[in-house]
Protein backbone atom coordinates (compact mmCIF):
# COMPACT_ATOMS: atom_id res chain seq x y z
CA UNK A 1 0.00 0.00 0.00
CA UNK A 2 1.17 3.35 -0.87
CA UNK A 3 1.23 6.39 2.13
CA UNK A 4 -1.23 9.32 -0.07
CA UNK A 5 -2.75 12.73 0.75
CA UNK A 6 -5.78 13.41 -0.60
CA UNK A 7 -6.23 16.40 -2.96
CA UNK A 8 -9.26 16.89 -4.30
CA UNK A 9 -11.94 14.81 -6.33
CA UNK A 10 -12.34 14.18 -9.53
CA UNK A 11 -15.72 14.25 -11.47
CA UNK A 12 -17.16 11.98 -14.41
CA UNK A 13 -20.11 11.78 -15.87
CA UNK A 14 -19.27 9.30 -18.57
CA UNK A 15 -17.76 6.51 -17.21
CA UNK A 16 -17.65 2.47 -17.97
CA UNK A 17 -21.47 1.15 -16.32
CA UNK A 18 -19.90 -0.44 -14.05
CA UNK A 19 -18.47 2.24 -12.18
CA UNK A 20 -21.34 4.97 -12.39
CA UNK A 21 -22.18 6.25 -8.99
CA UNK A 22 -18.49 5.45 -7.43
CA UNK A 23 -16.58 8.92 -5.58
CA UNK A 24 -13.18 9.31 -7.61
CA UNK A 25 -10.51 10.75 -5.14
CA UNK A 26 -7.41 12.60 -6.18
CA UNK A 27 -4.68 11.67 -4.25
CA UNK A 28 -0.58 13.01 -3.90
CA UNK A 29 1.74 9.97 -2.86
CA UNK A 30 3.87 11.15 0.13
CA UNK A 31 7.46 9.45 1.32
CA UNK A 32 8.02 7.86 4.54
CA UNK A 33 8.79 11.44 5.70
CA UNK A 34 5.39 12.47 4.94
CA UNK A 35 7.01 14.86 2.39
CA UNK A 36 4.85 14.51 -1.32
CA UNK A 37 6.85 13.21 -3.77
CA UNK A 38 4.83 14.73 -6.91
CA UNK A 39 3.56 10.95 -7.88
CA UNK A 40 -0.49 11.45 -8.00
CA UNK A 41 -3.16 8.48 -8.89
CA UNK A 42 -6.91 8.70 -8.62
CA UNK A 43 -8.46 6.17 -6.76
CA UNK A 44 -11.96 4.92 -5.55
CA UNK A 45 -13.31 5.48 -1.92
CA UNK A 46 -13.88 2.12 0.17
CA UNK A 47 -13.62 4.44 4.12
CA UNK A 48 -15.20 7.81 3.20
CA UNK A 49 -12.07 9.55 3.16
CA UNK A 50 -12.10 13.51 2.60
CA UNK A 51 -10.26 16.30 1.35
CA UNK A 52 -6.85 16.79 3.43
CA UNK A 53 -7.05 13.13 5.11
CA UNK A 54 -4.16 11.34 5.21
CA UNK A 55 -4.75 7.64 3.44
CA UNK A 56 -3.69 4.23 2.47
CA UNK A 57 -4.50 3.02 -0.71
CA UNK A 58 -4.13 -0.76 -2.37
CA UNK A 59 -3.32 -1.18 -6.10
CA UNK A 60 -3.60 -3.37 -9.30
CA UNK A 61 -6.10 -6.47 -8.42
CA UNK A 62 -6.27 -5.75 -4.81
CA UNK A 63 -7.73 -2.69 -5.44
CA UNK A 64 -10.84 -4.70 -6.43
CA UNK A 65 -10.74 -6.75 -3.01
CA UNK A 66 -13.47 -4.73 -1.54
CA UNK A 67 -17.36 -4.48 -1.77
CA UNK A 68 -16.80 -1.08 -3.31
CA UNK A 69 -14.93 -2.18 -6.06
CA UNK A 70 -15.14 -5.23 -6.99
CA UNK A 71 -15.13 -6.44 -10.55
CA UNK A 72 -15.04 -2.91 -11.59
CA UNK A 73 -12.26 -1.30 -13.64
CA UNK A 74 -10.85 0.47 -10.65
CA UNK A 75 -6.67 0.13 -10.08
CA UNK A 76 -6.40 2.03 -6.58
CA UNK A 77 -8.60 1.95 -4.04
CA UNK A 78 -8.30 3.76 -0.60
CA UNK A 79 -9.05 1.51 1.86
CA UNK A 80 -8.03 3.30 5.21
CA UNK A 81 -7.33 6.39 6.39
CA UNK A 82 -4.33 7.03 8.36
CA UNK A 83 -4.55 8.27 12.07
CA UNK A 84 -0.38 8.41 12.55
CA UNK A 85 2.98 6.93 11.51
CA UNK A 86 5.93 6.55 13.11
CA UNK A 87 9.63 5.39 12.51
CA UNK A 88 12.18 3.97 15.13
CA UNK A 89 9.37 5.17 17.75
CA UNK A 90 9.17 9.34 16.70
CA UNK A 91 6.13 9.77 15.14
CA UNK A 92 6.23 11.24 11.77
CA UNK A 93 2.56 11.92 11.24
CA UNK A 94 -0.36 12.38 13.27
CA UNK A 95 -3.63 13.03 12.10
CA UNK A 96 -4.74 16.87 13.90
CA UNK A 97 -1.63 18.04 14.80
CA UNK A 98 -0.22 17.42 10.96
CA UNK A 99 -3.17 18.17 8.79
CA UNK B 1 -6.38 4.97 -12.33
CA UNK B 2 -4.00 8.17 -13.84
CA UNK B 3 -5.08 10.87 -15.82
CA UNK B 4 -4.16 11.06 -19.60
CA UNK B 5 -5.34 12.74 -22.37
CA UNK B 6 -6.43 11.13 -25.82
CA UNK B 7 -3.28 12.27 -27.88
CA UNK B 8 -4.42 9.95 -30.93
CA UNK B 9 -5.11 6.75 -32.37
CA UNK B 10 -3.01 3.32 -32.89
CA UNK B 11 -3.36 1.78 -36.50
CA UNK B 12 -2.56 -2.29 -35.92
CA UNK B 13 -4.07 -4.48 -38.41
CA UNK B 14 -2.06 -7.37 -37.51
CA UNK B 15 -3.23 -8.16 -34.04
CA UNK B 16 -3.98 -10.70 -31.82
CA UNK B 17 -7.40 -12.64 -33.03
CA UNK B 18 -9.29 -11.38 -29.75
CA UNK B 19 -8.98 -7.72 -30.06
CA UNK B 20 -9.50 -7.43 -33.79
CA UNK B 21 -12.23 -4.53 -34.25
CA UNK B 22 -10.80 -2.45 -31.23
CA UNK B 23 -10.09 0.84 -31.01
CA UNK B 24 -6.45 1.55 -29.81
CA UNK B 25 -6.17 5.14 -28.50
CA UNK B 26 -2.76 6.63 -27.40
CA UNK B 27 -2.84 8.26 -24.25
CA UNK B 28 -0.64 11.26 -22.56
CA UNK B 29 -0.11 11.22 -18.83
CA UNK B 30 -0.75 14.42 -16.74
CA UNK B 31 -0.11 15.29 -13.68
CA UNK B 32 -2.50 16.29 -10.64
CA UNK B 33 -2.41 20.01 -12.40
CA UNK B 34 -2.80 18.91 -15.74
CA UNK B 35 0.59 19.11 -17.26
CA UNK B 36 1.75 15.98 -19.53
CA UNK B 37 4.62 14.24 -17.60
CA UNK B 38 6.28 12.67 -20.54
CA UNK B 39 4.66 8.98 -20.71
CA UNK B 40 2.70 7.46 -22.55
CA UNK B 41 0.65 4.60 -23.14
CA UNK B 42 -1.79 2.72 -25.34
CA UNK B 43 -5.18 1.93 -24.04
CA UNK B 44 -8.21 0.40 -25.62
CA UNK B 45 -11.39 2.29 -25.35
CA UNK B 46 -14.46 1.42 -23.40
CA UNK B 47 -16.46 5.30 -23.39
CA UNK B 48 -16.40 6.40 -26.47
CA UNK B 49 -13.40 9.09 -26.05
CA UNK B 50 -11.92 11.22 -28.69
CA UNK B 51 -8.72 12.92 -29.51
CA UNK B 52 -7.85 16.14 -27.26
CA UNK B 53 -9.87 14.44 -24.44
CA UNK B 54 -9.05 14.56 -21.01
CA UNK B 55 -9.89 10.79 -19.48
CA UNK B 56 -9.13 7.97 -17.21
CA UNK B 57 -7.74 4.90 -17.49
CA UNK B 58 -7.33 1.77 -15.23
CA UNK B 59 -4.34 -0.72 -15.88
CA UNK B 60 -3.18 -4.05 -14.94
CA UNK B 61 -6.10 -7.27 -14.64
CA UNK B 62 -8.44 -3.77 -13.62
CA UNK B 63 -8.56 -2.85 -17.12
CA UNK B 64 -9.84 -6.21 -18.53
CA UNK B 65 -13.17 -5.62 -16.19
CA UNK B 66 -14.97 -3.97 -18.99
CA UNK B 67 -17.59 -5.85 -21.57
CA UNK B 68 -15.24 -4.70 -24.49
CA UNK B 69 -11.97 -5.23 -22.66
CA UNK B 70 -12.73 -8.79 -20.88
CA UNK B 71 -10.42 -11.87 -21.07
CA UNK B 72 -8.57 -9.81 -23.84
CA UNK B 73 -4.72 -9.31 -23.38
CA UNK B 74 -5.61 -5.56 -23.24
CA UNK B 75 -3.64 -4.09 -20.06
CA UNK B 76 -4.73 -0.81 -20.26
CA UNK B 77 -8.49 0.65 -20.27
CA UNK B 78 -9.78 4.30 -20.63
CA UNK B 79 -12.95 3.82 -17.95
CA UNK B 80 -14.12 7.24 -17.55
CA UNK B 81 -14.11 11.00 -19.76
CA UNK B 82 -13.47 13.52 -17.36
CA UNK B 83 -15.48 16.56 -16.58
CA UNK B 84 -13.52 18.28 -13.97
CA UNK B 85 -11.18 18.18 -11.26
CA UNK B 86 -10.39 20.09 -8.60
CA UNK B 87 -7.79 20.38 -5.49
CA UNK B 88 -8.78 21.32 -2.40
CA UNK B 89 -11.91 23.58 -3.93
CA UNK B 90 -9.67 24.94 -6.80
CA UNK B 91 -11.28 23.79 -10.11
CA UNK B 92 -7.91 22.58 -12.26
CA UNK B 93 -9.08 21.36 -15.09
CA UNK B 94 -12.96 22.32 -16.36
CA UNK B 95 -13.50 20.59 -20.19
CA UNK B 96 -14.81 23.05 -22.51
CA UNK B 97 -12.87 25.56 -20.45
CA UNK B 98 -9.03 24.14 -20.30
CA UNK B 99 -9.35 22.34 -23.34
CA UNK C 1 -0.53 -1.35 -23.70
CA UNK C 2 3.45 0.30 -25.06
CA UNK C 3 4.80 1.48 -28.43
CA UNK C 4 8.01 -0.94 -28.71
CA UNK C 5 10.39 -1.59 -31.23
CA UNK C 6 11.56 -5.34 -31.67
CA UNK C 7 15.37 -5.24 -31.30
CA UNK C 8 15.93 -9.11 -31.81
CA UNK C 9 15.39 -12.42 -30.12
CA UNK C 10 16.69 -14.32 -26.98
CA UNK C 11 17.66 -17.82 -26.89
CA UNK C 12 17.06 -19.65 -23.62
CA UNK C 13 17.69 -23.46 -23.75
CA UNK C 14 16.93 -24.29 -20.54
CA UNK C 15 13.26 -22.92 -19.42
CA UNK C 16 10.62 -23.78 -17.70
CA UNK C 17 8.74 -26.70 -19.28
CA UNK C 18 5.59 -24.26 -20.19
CA UNK C 19 7.25 -22.12 -22.07
CA UNK C 20 9.77 -24.45 -24.43
CA UNK C 21 9.19 -23.66 -28.04
CA UNK C 22 8.32 -20.20 -27.07
CA UNK C 23 10.28 -17.13 -28.96
CA UNK C 24 11.40 -14.74 -26.99
CA UNK C 25 11.54 -11.22 -28.41
CA UNK C 26 13.71 -8.07 -27.35
CA UNK C 27 11.66 -5.01 -27.04
CA UNK C 28 13.16 -1.76 -26.96
CA UNK C 29 9.97 1.20 -25.54
CA UNK C 30 9.54 4.15 -27.63
CA UNK C 31 7.53 7.33 -26.01
CA UNK C 32 4.70 8.72 -28.44
CA UNK C 33 6.95 10.65 -31.14
CA UNK C 34 8.55 7.37 -31.24
CA UNK C 35 11.90 7.96 -29.57
CA UNK C 36 13.39 4.68 -27.66
CA UNK C 37 13.25 5.82 -24.02
CA UNK C 38 15.97 3.20 -23.44
CA UNK C 39 13.47 1.27 -21.33
CA UNK C 40 13.89 -2.84 -22.83
CA UNK C 41 12.10 -5.97 -21.93
CA UNK C 42 11.76 -9.42 -23.58
CA UNK C 43 8.19 -10.39 -24.40
CA UNK C 44 6.13 -13.84 -25.91
CA UNK C 45 4.94 -13.25 -29.63
CA UNK C 46 1.64 -13.71 -30.33
CA UNK C 47 1.35 -12.41 -33.89
CA UNK C 48 4.48 -13.06 -35.70
CA UNK C 49 6.37 -10.25 -35.49
CA UNK C 50 9.77 -9.90 -37.06
CA UNK C 51 13.45 -7.64 -36.32
CA UNK C 52 12.46 -3.98 -36.80
CA UNK C 53 8.99 -3.98 -36.47
CA UNK C 54 7.01 -1.69 -34.22
CA UNK C 55 4.71 -3.44 -32.26
CA UNK C 56 2.02 -3.34 -28.91
CA UNK C 57 2.84 -5.44 -26.25
CA UNK C 58 0.45 -6.13 -23.22
CA UNK C 59 2.02 -6.78 -19.81
CA UNK C 60 0.79 -8.45 -16.39
CA UNK C 61 -1.81 -10.80 -16.27
CA UNK C 62 -2.98 -9.42 -19.16
CA UNK C 63 -0.13 -10.81 -21.02
CA UNK C 64 -1.81 -14.29 -20.27
CA UNK C 65 -4.46 -13.95 -22.40
CA UNK C 66 -3.48 -14.91 -25.83
CA UNK C 67 -3.52 -19.14 -27.20
CA UNK C 68 0.46 -18.93 -26.94
CA UNK C 69 0.98 -17.25 -23.37
CA UNK C 70 -1.97 -19.23 -21.37
CA UNK C 71 -1.22 -20.71 -18.33
CA UNK C 72 2.72 -19.41 -18.52
CA UNK C 73 5.06 -17.70 -16.85
CA UNK C 74 4.82 -14.87 -19.57
CA UNK C 75 4.52 -11.13 -17.95
CA UNK C 76 4.50 -9.52 -21.63
CA UNK C 77 3.06 -10.70 -24.88
CA UNK C 78 3.29 -8.41 -28.05
CA UNK C 79 -0.11 -8.47 -29.16
CA UNK C 80 -0.45 -6.69 -32.16
CA UNK C 81 2.18 -5.03 -35.11
CA UNK C 82 1.51 -1.17 -35.86
CA UNK C 83 0.72 -0.03 -38.91
CA UNK C 84 0.92 3.53 -38.02
CA UNK C 85 -0.18 6.35 -35.84
CA UNK C 86 -0.80 9.75 -35.51
CA UNK C 87 -1.30 12.44 -32.64
CA UNK C 88 -3.67 15.64 -33.73
CA UNK C 89 -4.05 14.21 -36.94
CA UNK C 90 0.02 14.26 -37.94
CA UNK C 91 1.30 10.96 -39.12
CA UNK C 92 3.86 10.45 -36.17
CA UNK C 93 4.88 7.02 -37.49
CA UNK C 94 4.14 5.05 -40.55
CA UNK C 95 5.18 1.64 -41.09
CA UNK C 96 7.39 1.66 -44.54
CA UNK C 97 8.42 5.23 -44.30
CA UNK C 98 9.68 5.06 -41.21
CA UNK C 99 11.52 1.63 -40.29
CA UNK D 1 10.26 -9.82 -4.21
CA UNK D 2 11.79 -6.50 -2.85
CA UNK D 3 14.44 -6.00 0.18
CA UNK D 4 13.51 -3.56 2.85
CA UNK D 5 13.93 -2.59 6.33
CA UNK D 6 11.45 -2.19 8.29
CA UNK D 7 11.02 0.92 9.36
CA UNK D 8 8.12 1.48 11.40
CA UNK D 9 4.21 0.88 11.93
CA UNK D 10 1.32 2.78 10.90
CA UNK D 11 -1.60 2.95 12.75
CA UNK D 12 -5.32 3.33 10.83
CA UNK D 13 -8.71 3.15 12.57
CA UNK D 14 -11.12 3.57 10.06
CA UNK D 15 -10.04 0.45 7.18
CA UNK D 16 -12.10 -1.51 5.19
CA UNK D 17 -13.49 -4.21 7.34
CA UNK D 18 -11.44 -6.70 5.56
CA UNK D 19 -8.53 -5.29 7.12
CA UNK D 20 -9.39 -4.49 10.76
CA UNK D 21 -6.89 -6.40 13.11
CA UNK D 22 -3.80 -6.41 10.48
CA UNK D 23 -0.98 -4.85 11.50
CA UNK D 24 0.68 -2.10 8.90
CA UNK D 25 4.61 -2.18 8.32
CA UNK D 26 5.96 0.75 7.04
CA UNK D 27 9.21 -0.38 4.69
CA UNK D 28 11.88 1.21 3.50
CA UNK D 29 13.46 -0.65 0.31
CA UNK D 30 17.03 -0.99 0.25
CA UNK D 31 19.38 -2.17 -2.68
CA UNK D 32 21.53 -5.01 -3.38
CA UNK D 33 24.34 -3.17 -1.71
CA UNK D 34 21.64 -2.49 1.58
CA UNK D 35 21.36 0.76 0.90
CA UNK D 36 18.05 2.49 1.11
CA UNK D 37 17.18 3.34 -2.28
CA UNK D 38 14.54 6.43 -1.15
CA UNK D 39 11.01 4.36 -1.80
CA UNK D 40 8.61 2.84 0.97
CA UNK D 41 5.56 1.17 1.19
CA UNK D 42 3.25 -0.09 3.66
CA UNK D 43 2.97 -3.78 3.62
CA UNK D 44 0.83 -5.90 5.83
CA UNK D 45 3.08 -8.79 8.02
CA UNK D 46 2.64 -12.76 7.84
CA UNK D 47 5.40 -13.52 9.35
CA UNK D 48 6.17 -11.09 12.68
CA UNK D 49 8.66 -8.68 10.92
CA UNK D 50 9.67 -5.88 13.93
CA UNK D 51 10.80 -2.41 13.41
CA UNK D 52 14.64 -2.86 12.49
CA UNK D 53 14.34 -5.91 10.74
CA UNK D 54 15.47 -6.33 7.47
CA UNK D 55 12.89 -8.30 5.33
CA UNK D 56 11.52 -9.25 1.75
CA UNK D 57 8.19 -8.17 0.68
CA UNK D 58 5.97 -9.50 -2.56
CA UNK D 59 4.02 -7.16 -4.50
CA UNK D 60 0.46 -7.29 -6.28
CA UNK D 61 -1.64 -10.45 -6.71
CA UNK D 62 0.67 -12.22 -5.02
CA UNK D 63 0.52 -10.28 -2.25
CA UNK D 64 -2.66 -12.12 -1.44
CA UNK D 65 -1.39 -15.58 -1.68
CA UNK D 66 -0.55 -15.73 2.47
CA UNK D 67 -3.34 -16.79 4.91
CA UNK D 68 -3.09 -12.95 6.57
CA UNK D 69 -3.99 -11.47 3.14
CA UNK D 70 -6.17 -13.62 1.04
CA UNK D 71 -9.12 -11.93 -0.20
CA UNK D 72 -8.11 -8.68 1.25
CA UNK D 73 -7.13 -5.03 -0.31
CA UNK D 74 -3.14 -6.16 -0.14
CA UNK D 75 -0.96 -5.17 -2.34
CA UNK D 76 2.48 -5.74 -0.37
CA UNK D 77 2.64 -8.76 2.41
CA UNK D 78 6.37 -8.99 4.23
CA UNK D 79 6.53 -12.59 3.45
CA UNK D 80 10.08 -13.60 5.05
CA UNK D 81 12.59 -12.15 7.77
CA UNK D 82 16.34 -12.19 6.17
CA UNK D 83 19.09 -13.68 7.86
CA UNK D 84 21.48 -12.79 5.20
CA UNK D 85 22.74 -12.23 1.46
CA UNK D 86 25.59 -12.74 -0.66
CA UNK D 87 27.12 -11.38 -3.74
CA UNK D 88 29.42 -13.60 -5.40
CA UNK D 89 30.46 -15.29 -2.27
CA UNK D 90 30.55 -12.12 -0.27
CA UNK D 91 28.25 -12.06 2.50
CA UNK D 92 26.18 -8.47 2.13
CA UNK D 93 24.44 -8.34 5.28
CA UNK D 94 23.97 -10.53 7.88
CA UNK D 95 21.63 -10.13 10.96
CA UNK D 96 22.80 -9.22 13.98
CA UNK D 97 26.27 -7.36 12.28
CA UNK D 98 24.63 -5.33 10.03
CA UNK D 99 21.16 -4.35 11.92
CA UNK E 1 10.22 -11.01 -18.94
CA UNK E 2 13.23 -8.92 -17.51
CA UNK E 3 17.27 -9.93 -18.86
CA UNK E 4 19.11 -10.09 -14.98
CA UNK E 5 21.98 -11.77 -13.67
CA UNK E 6 22.01 -13.60 -10.83
CA UNK E 7 23.99 -11.98 -8.54
CA UNK E 8 23.85 -14.48 -5.10
CA UNK E 9 21.15 -15.71 -2.58
CA UNK E 10 19.52 -14.57 -0.16
CA UNK E 11 18.51 -16.86 3.45
CA UNK E 12 15.67 -16.41 5.41
CA UNK E 13 14.59 -18.73 8.13
CA UNK E 14 11.52 -17.69 9.18
CA UNK E 15 8.84 -17.42 5.88
CA UNK E 16 5.70 -17.60 4.97
CA UNK E 17 4.66 -21.54 5.45
CA UNK E 18 3.90 -21.90 1.58
CA UNK E 19 7.97 -20.61 0.75
CA UNK E 20 9.59 -22.63 3.22
CA UNK E 21 12.14 -24.90 1.42
CA UNK E 22 12.31 -22.22 -1.91
CA UNK E 23 15.65 -20.49 -3.10
CA UNK E 24 15.67 -17.05 -3.24
CA UNK E 25 17.87 -15.39 -6.13
CA UNK E 26 19.33 -12.15 -6.12
CA UNK E 27 19.45 -10.63 -9.57
CA UNK E 28 20.28 -7.51 -11.20
CA UNK E 29 18.45 -6.42 -14.26
CA UNK E 30 20.62 -5.77 -17.32
CA UNK E 31 19.51 -3.49 -20.35
CA UNK E 32 19.27 -4.33 -24.03
CA UNK E 33 23.34 -4.00 -24.34
CA UNK E 34 23.73 -6.37 -20.91
CA UNK E 35 24.19 -3.43 -18.51
CA UNK E 36 23.88 -3.37 -15.49
CA UNK E 37 20.78 -1.04 -14.58
CA UNK E 38 21.17 -0.60 -10.74
CA UNK E 39 17.62 -2.31 -9.77
CA UNK E 40 17.82 -5.68 -8.09
CA UNK E 41 14.89 -8.01 -7.34
CA UNK E 42 15.19 -11.52 -5.14
CA UNK E 43 13.34 -14.05 -7.48
CA UNK E 44 12.35 -17.62 -6.71
CA UNK E 45 13.65 -20.12 -9.38
CA UNK E 46 12.03 -22.70 -11.29
CA UNK E 47 15.26 -23.66 -13.61
CA UNK E 48 18.10 -24.38 -11.27
CA UNK E 49 19.72 -21.21 -12.02
CA UNK E 50 23.30 -20.32 -10.67
CA UNK E 51 25.20 -17.25 -9.62
CA UNK E 52 26.65 -15.28 -12.43
CA UNK E 53 24.47 -16.91 -14.93
CA UNK E 54 22.21 -14.72 -17.07
CA UNK E 55 17.88 -15.17 -16.70
CA UNK E 56 15.09 -14.18 -17.24
CA UNK E 57 12.38 -13.33 -14.85
CA UNK E 58 8.66 -12.71 -14.86
CA UNK E 59 7.02 -10.84 -12.54
CA UNK E 60 3.46 -10.42 -11.14
CA UNK E 61 0.50 -13.47 -11.04
CA UNK E 62 2.77 -14.65 -13.95
CA UNK E 63 5.28 -15.40 -11.15
CA UNK E 64 3.17 -17.94 -10.19
CA UNK E 65 2.33 -20.06 -13.20
CA UNK E 66 5.24 -22.83 -12.39
CA UNK E 67 4.65 -25.52 -10.26
CA UNK E 68 7.45 -24.09 -8.18
CA UNK E 69 5.81 -21.10 -7.43
CA UNK E 70 1.96 -21.79 -8.12
CA UNK E 71 -0.10 -20.39 -4.92
CA UNK E 72 2.67 -18.69 -3.04
CA UNK E 73 3.42 -15.18 -2.09
CA UNK E 74 6.28 -14.86 -5.00
CA UNK E 75 6.07 -12.08 -7.38
CA UNK E 76 9.34 -12.73 -9.29
CA UNK E 77 10.82 -16.17 -11.15
CA UNK E 78 12.91 -17.42 -12.84
CA UNK E 79 11.83 -19.05 -15.71
CA UNK E 80 14.83 -19.13 -17.97
CA UNK E 81 18.56 -19.42 -18.07
CA UNK E 82 19.79 -17.35 -21.12
CA UNK E 83 22.20 -18.62 -23.94
CA UNK E 84 22.53 -15.87 -26.01
CA UNK E 85 21.08 -12.54 -27.17
CA UNK E 86 21.37 -10.38 -30.59
CA UNK E 87 20.55 -6.98 -31.70
CA UNK E 88 19.74 -6.65 -35.65
CA UNK E 89 21.99 -9.72 -35.85
CA UNK E 90 24.97 -8.38 -33.86
CA UNK E 91 25.33 -11.14 -30.80
CA UNK E 92 25.39 -8.90 -27.52
CA UNK E 93 25.97 -11.48 -24.82
CA UNK E 94 26.41 -15.50 -25.58
CA UNK E 95 26.92 -17.69 -22.62
CA UNK E 96 30.40 -18.53 -21.91
CA UNK E 97 32.07 -16.00 -24.30
CA UNK E 98 30.65 -12.82 -22.17
CA UNK E 99 30.43 -14.46 -18.73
Amino acid sequence: MVLAKVLGTVVATRKDDSVVGHKLLLLGNVDAKGVPTGASVVAMDAVGAGTGEMVLYATGSSARQTKVTDKRPCDAVVMAIVDSWEIGGEVIYKKGRDD
